[in-house]
């Protein structure tokens, strides 16, 4: 018997004049990760404070161009990513948004951030928004992709086959009858009929406060959140270093870190690994 | 030496068509409960899914007066009350809006919601509101008084000398330097300045979606949270059955548990003591 091959995992180490170079070369130089697959490393190895921003913001954006190119000729089974700074990268891409965008835009493509974390799976259905306009920006159709991306997420990456997903309510107490809101009669209610329609298994809009602690006991595969910290808080409060972020609808894996660049402590040898490390692990467990 | 003398706890069951009666009977069947204190019940001592509407509403608010006279009165050392439901309790006082606000203003006072659960003790700026109305309702002066009396309630019931507090800020990390929000430097930022010329020592605004995990390793003694699920998300997410409510501000203390009148199952014998029981140990804790 041969030993079965191990995967090809792509590594941008994001912008130089962060950590992202400097917790990659933390991770690699640790036998568990070296044994887990080959690697294929975008970007310097080493952080550089003081590189100039626009030639910082260039590199990041070449290496991510060049990991692109690579999951797309499947080169690589999966890609992990580090951390950029978004408003240096607008320096060189006055679009940039963030990653997730930066990918969806390149083949086109609907997609929705799912953030994992021990027994949590969750999307966002609106990311990065002031919350004064969360509630205005909520929409039945952007529910129900969010509530498709995340059904064929878990079923291709996770091989769950029939997923059960759960869904928040936006108010507290899900409205409580009318009294607190009327999105979730209004919005959320119309995208979870035809979700079922279409044969999901799904319940909802759930109060949000009582929803995260039931999906920490594995009730559901996977959960829906209407907004960024409704979802965040949760994942963070439970599982600080371990929550990664998966985008979902991509026509490869892409796994990333869910945290900065932490430039204030480049160069100190302080950066800390294990969020990457984490991101590395899932991509290697859920590859194509 | 004689021993200490036991709290005398004050109990009020609740809206009689809920699972209170029910509950506070189980809470006080335990011995160790019983070891705690001496308890004066007010309401009856056996839930009633038949009793019409208007008797269980009138039951209820007549517990809530002798409670509250009780507690001016000096006559229990704190009260623990078991939960009604709100639009019931309407049908006999127009203005209920729940206990908080009941005994806010039979004794004019301002008051705020602090939930206790494990290592986290959260404050809430604004409490049932729907999403989209609360960054419009939330103000400086608000805030700065649930700041205070937080840095109060800490002191009078925690026994904490100079407690140190985080504030979370309104938006997805914060508001990110303004581009996500302005809330934080226009509403929250001179709250926090004004807190600190009162000799309060608080940090914020602080990323909501890494302030509760930070939060949860005791880097706080309190937490302010500027809406209800950003505070109760966290709180329930750690701690389900043991999450309790601290009203701050009134004249005694008073302790509730976090969980509704679940009428779909009175009579059935499956509700649950365990938060009143953590609400009862939290009081006998506490007491004055």
């Amino acid at each position: 018997m041969t030993s079965k091959s191990k995967p090809v995992i792509g590594i941008t180490t994001g912008d130089p004049k962060g950590i992202g170079p400097e917790v990659v070369s933390k991770a690699l130089s640790d036998p568990e990760i070296q044994s887990l697959a080959q690697f294929k490393i975008y970007g310097p190895a080493v952080s550089d404070f003081q590189l100039p921003d626009i030639h910082s913001a260039q590199t990041a954006i070449s290496s991510l161009e060049a990991a692109l190119s690579d999951a797309l000729n499947k080169k690589i089974d999966a890609l992990v990513t580090a951390p950029v700074n978004k408003a240096r990268l607008r320096l060189v891409d006055k679009n940039f948004v963030g990653h997730t965008e930066f990918f969806a835009s390149r083949v086109n493509a609907t997609v929705c951030m799912m953030f994992v974390a021990k027994n949590l799976r969750v999307s966002l259905v609106t990311r990065h928004l002031p919350l004064s306009q969360v509630a205005s920006r909520l929409n039945a159709v952007e529910i129900l992709q969010t509530i498709r991306l995340t059904y064929e997420g878990l079923q291709q990456y996770f091989h769950i086959l029939s997923p059960y997903l759960a869904v928040a309510g936006l108010n507290p107490h899900a409205g409580e009858g009318g009294m607190l809101g009327d999105e979730e009669t209004r919005i959320i209610h119309p995208a979870l009929v035809q979700a079922r329609k279409e044969g999901i298994h799904v319940d909802g809009p759930i109060s949000p406060d009582t929803l995260f602690w039931e999906a920490s006991q594995s009730k559901w595969d996977g959960v829906i959140a209407m907004y960024h910290d409704q979802g965040l808080i949760p994942v963070k409060t439970l599982a600080f270093k371990e929550a990664v972020q998966i985008t979902l609808g991509l026509p490869f894996l892409r796994v990333s870190v869910d945290h900065g660049t932490a430039e204030n402590i480049v160069g100190t040898g302080r950066a800390d690994a294990t969020n990457l490390k984490a991101a590395i692990r899932l991509a290697c467990r859920l590859k194509n």
